[in-house]
């Protein structure tokens, strides 16, 4: 039998919270999942900091990963069940297109690194890239397995990531506004931050998707649905991903990253002992792909409790505000008040903190819908619902709900600065009371005025 | 106003996944949170190697800490709102002790390190003394909260922990038979696993607990659900806490330790790039409580992440079976076929394992329930039911059910052996064959035979 | 002690799906649940036609009126712990009203009849009037419980129930546009149908509610959570209470009812043997208290299982479809296609059937939300939320969802007709083959055109 | 296409809260949920009188009938796809078996009535043959449907219910100690009262079962989720099911109707108004299938309405005990203490009650588990576990916890009398004070003395 066909003696399940069960039926599957590059996502957290918000969100990119498969393997299962392809280009599914598929859902994040978001910012790297590396580079356990099925296999899985394989049922399974990714994270988000808000019908979508010429449609029957799903991710952007505290934690640790980066590029500091000798290639920008698949969350975390001991005291702060949790607080501006921020910076900058390393802005903007727009830089797959004479309409043009919010960013700009500008520390008021006077007179109804 | 009675100013609540919310009144609770004894808790998973057999239960003792602290304060809320004392000794609840008594639930874990029960084992530490020392050790951010209430409460706390502390309701609450530690983790645990077994009925087991002279009681109306809570207490050992595979994932795990430390006894390994500095102490048992507090999961696994690559053949694959998942297999052994282990010891040898780090047997018992023993080394406070004239019975006395398992322990004695004895690797099995033969005659129905 | 503050010995719960457990502390609130006009409730399905299509949910408003009742007590409570009134006319809250609150939420459907919509619209019944006679007149069992507090007590609860109560707070408790009464039965609903829709954080929300001088206000940092309760019940409306088929067995059931009324005023009805004696006064519209509350969902159904079998073809046919559930069919029709229903009503008429009782049309819509306008008939209580200096902005000032949907009703409306037009029955096709032909070229993707 | 393989045009789909979506396949099932017959479940509970305690619990004999049939569904699905027959008689799953499985599944209840085991008990009517009647009589719409299959298949589907059909796998499919019907009801019971004692893992089990030549065994690897389904089951009797409040409101239904038909059969009594003519064939015992199929829970409750105003007094406070839930009060008693309940009764007539009709004694025994023993009356099919080497094992003998109740009846003997006997209502205190005094000697700890 060839070695995409084999099938395990007996279907193995995992147990999970979210699906109850992941069901893989197939040895490929399993031998993806017992690789080392997919076994590291156990250690790489789904939510980086907004598990210091929402405690019970501890869960990892490993688990995502597998909810992301099982979603796929359900949707081909359903498509194979009731819209089997009988002729070449009739649009319906041909399920020779599984393997692919249920490969590309498994290991679309498989590129990701600790605190991806942040990393990539502060080190030039680049998780898209790095995913369709490990695909393709004949030196990861991926490679060797995908390479099984044939020589052709890596690069087909990772032009589904890449949104370049012909299919585009493949593609938009598990990329498009409404894809197994998103499904399986917003419900896998909510059951473990404990939140309602990302709960959907997920039954219910399954049922009414099906396959077209130009990708998947969902029967008009199921609109409510497809828009309730727009609504509850809206509402985990608005609540939990674009929450302040998390994003407070963001910068603290971008900031921390870029003053390791800078006071390790300096020869003298990698003399020292517990020197963070995997992060050297990513000081230096010179990493390969072992060097970036050494790294996680501990990683990281192993060397903070390093420098926390650091002769730099910024570092062993940063550090310590990083391990021990003590975000910045924040402040929402507009274009307007803007104007405001270098006065605010000089208030903190007087009241003893470097500006630099200890505010900041950041932006949080969503976009919940959108129809494609071919001028978009990246046009947006539109999710598009069959009438029952197999005529196309656009969501929001049947949706009040979804047409209310299309192509609308929402979110906002926020300015982060020390939490010690509100709640001066004991010994130093006199000094510093007029300083944190002046700065909280900006601040209304968490707003800069 | 005196810290202890200090009142956030509106009652602050944590989202949690198993109890809803989290509710925080007291300053003191909030500023024991934001130790950095306790943030580090985020860091180390509640379940250790378990999570590697359900992936989905990768929550930390910080959330089942925030847990235990939840169910104490609505035990006390009841007992307060029921059964408030009187008159002293009049066995009823004194509501000045809820301080100790919350404090006790959300600190009882602190000392916890990474994957505990190994690291313990390996290193001769011990988590209980270390919770001990973390609470009264005057260098501690905990302890110099806890002082702020009053000199004596450090050591207070820390008695309730210890099972000394004279009152037995604040006792009992904390550790017992069916106390808020157990059950948030019977939750937590089934919750995050996405097993159904650990549930049992939480409001109902608080409705009908009761303080009286000597602890805690409960009424007999209750009690299907307290026979309720015991089965799934035996259920969640049975199935979550005693698999297979994650007691061979800790066989790996101690293994790997044990190797660490014998390599890097001999002096030349310290100079090595790379060194394990934050596990010298413990290599040579010399630490002290910070050299404990800088330990997490993560710093394990970043010293795996190095010794994969180490050129002690043996440590770099125990660190690539632990990171990349490559668990033992096992097969239960009774007093009779455990005659048998030398002679599979001795074809895992022949098959080129050395067998001291390749094989290992492991007991896994538990005692469900059982009544109080004075002669047990270490009595437990048995259930007690209260009739409606008050009397008390023993809960086995009552329930055919929990009768049943009384003091009967439970679980399997298990051999660990390397999968490859059941799945010769190619390239070798002309020579290793009869080996493998000889090994697999000895095995039938899980049994050494 | 005085009747209204006398507390059971011990406080009562009551196993509830939804909530978990109702809790009941004044004996007044369990004397009012045992009042046989209270109990009558158990006998009256709160979904009515809905669990011909949602099979699961056949719970009545006996449990609905407990959650309600459950709400308001958790409000309450909340108020009563966070916003205690200091000073009369400060805008907070006075637990004084917490009976008066209680007493309002259990009792707010006290005087609905079986399928209330359909009966009130045949017998000129009318649901509210009735509800304040039950607690005013003192032939009740209701009455007399609540006189008891005081005289002036029944009418007290009947005017919250009627908005006429002078304290704003608790007028919007149990009537809003966030209101007890709405967040229990989304809640329960939901949950009993097995959909997802109705799903909102009810904790979030009861924590941000607030009382202030004119009402119930929400902090804006729950805005989102109250968005979503929005969003939620829109979707219920959307997804259960339209169902077309549910509306379609309201269209037989009001139809059954009207036949009923029509035959039995002839007087020679009255002789027959197993007569409606229970229904006589509302067929001759000459009813008191009495015979209303001999009423549930059970005499209907007894009745129409009587007139299966009567001689009049139309009534037992109809109380055929009705006991053995054949639901019309419908489709959609606007504005325009509005023409064509006389058309589709001939075609009908020749396919044999009475258009007066196998058709109808039904508008179903609903006003999702609304700000307050004065010069609507029956002007909304609008959203406020209170900003951190104590502000209130309107709802939909700041959400853009709520906005889209703000005065907008959304719903649809159809015809109905017998399902035999779609599928004729064999033994008459070839003879009512074209008027079937010209029925169904009057229908595309569920319109009429 | 011959009827029974005739598929619907795409698979129908009904919402379930337990099973998430009943999933329809065949015309055939379709049919069969649209008789008369079948929708009349809809006005049966499932639970009797038990929802007048647990009041969520108001779901019909209807709903739990699919769900019946959804598990038997799912468990075909399973051995067609892990475990199908290659050669007849190897003890695999021949597929052809599905539709007489799913069949009998969905009928396996249709032959209840109103509060069927009181009902059956005071008219000597038995639904097992009525459900063999409904199935086998050619004037049931039922019946039509299945005759449509083939003349035989009617009794085929019977014999299943009977269990003399020749495949064990079916009939144990359908009737056993661990079949789909207990399944069903166990885990919607506990999802409509809300207790949590019900709920066991039903994906885990049904991924166990397989067929084996004398019936159906279950993976001992799956031998812990069967044990807690036992003993779910187990608690679902003690906590629900055996609720000493539901057994006195059957105590009341049952002397109501004993009464009544005392009363009835008086030939007097037919002239009176509004006559419970549905009644009249079962009081005479001259009921045919036609009669019994027109009664339903609503029938009976309005006659009661009807009675409440009845000239028998006793038959007048039963209705109105019934009606508005008055239920009896109630103490247990034992073999020793037995010989009390004659002065008992007699205290209770002293005080002015009928004892005939106001008091009674009622046991609740259930045998949670047992091993086949062919000297039982019903001998009962064991609980078979397959060892990996295909050897068979019954489960008491591997599982010390369903070993402790095998073969154990469990539950209480009951004494049931009014509530006044505890609580004297006012006016009459004085004269029958030494009466409710002497009675209220014999009561201690909930039991006779």
């Amino acid at each position: 039998m060839p070695y995409q066909a084999e099938r395990l003696p007996r279907e193995k399940v995992l147990r999970d919270p979210v699906h109850n069960y992941i069901y893989i039926e197939y040895r490929l599957i399993m031998d993806l999942i017992n690789t080392r590059e997919f076994q590291r996502l156990r250690r790489i957290k789904q939510l980086g900091t907004a598990s210091l918000v929402f405690h019970g969100a501890e869960h990892t990119r490993f688990t995502h990963s597998l909810g992301v498969y099982e979603i796929t393997r359900q949707i081909c299962d359903n498509f194979q069940r009731n819209f089997p392809t009988h002729t070449p280009g009739d649009g319906l599914w041909d399920d020779n297109e599984r393997l692919v598929a249920l490969c590309a859902a498994l290991l679309h994040d498989i590129g990701h690194g600790p605190y991806s978001h942040t990393f990539e910012h502060i080190f030039k790297t680049d998780h898209e890239a790095i995913t369709v590396a490990i695909l393709t580079s004949p030196d990861t356990e991926v490679n060797q397995v995908l390479r099984s099925v044939s020589p052709e296999f890596p690069a087909q899985v990772a032009s589904v990531i890449q949104k370049t394989y012909p299919n585009p049922q493949v593609v938009q399974m598990i990329s498009s506004q409404i894809d197994a990714d998103r499904m399986d994270y917003l419900l896998r988000d909510a059951y473990h931050t404990g939140t309602k808000y990302g709960t959907f019908d997920l039954t219910r979508i399954l049922r009414v998707m099906r396959p077209y010429q130009d990708g998947i449609a969902f029967e008009i029957s199921g609109m409510h649905a497809v828009e309730d799903y727009i609504m509850s991710r809206f509402q985990m952007y608005q609540q939990i991903y674009f929450h302040p505290v998390s994003r407070a934690m963001e910068v603290i640790l971008s900031h921390l990253l870029q003053r390791a980066k800078e006071d390790y590029e300096s020869p003298e500091a990698v003399n020292e002992a517990a020197a963070p000798y995997l992060l050297f290639p990513f000081f230096k920008h010179e990493f390969n792909l072992e060097d970036y698949l050494l790294l996680d969350d501990g990683t990281l975390t192993t060397y903070f409790a390093h420098w926390r001991q650091s002769s730099d005291p910024i570092l062993a702060d940063l550090s310590h505000r990083f391990l021990d949790r003590k975000p910045l607080k924040s402040v929402k501006f507009d274009e307007q008040s803007k104007a405001k921020l270098p006065e605010l910076r000089q208030l903190i900058e007087k009241a003893g903190f470097n500006a630099e390393y200890y505010t900041d802005t950041n932006n949080s903007y969503d976009l919940p819908y959108d129809a494609y727009d071919p001028k978009m830089k990246k046009p947006l797959t539109q999710i598009e619902l069959m009438q029952s004479d197999g005529q196309l309409v656009e969501l929001s043009t049947v949706s009040a709900l979804v047409s209310a919010i299309t192509g609308k960013f929402s979110g906002d700009r926020r300015f982060f600065f020390p939490k010690e500008m509100l709640q001066p520390q004991s010994g130093n008021i006199e000094l510093f009371d007029p300083i944190y006077e002046s700065f909280q007179q900006h601040l209304h109804n968490d707003y800069i005025i």
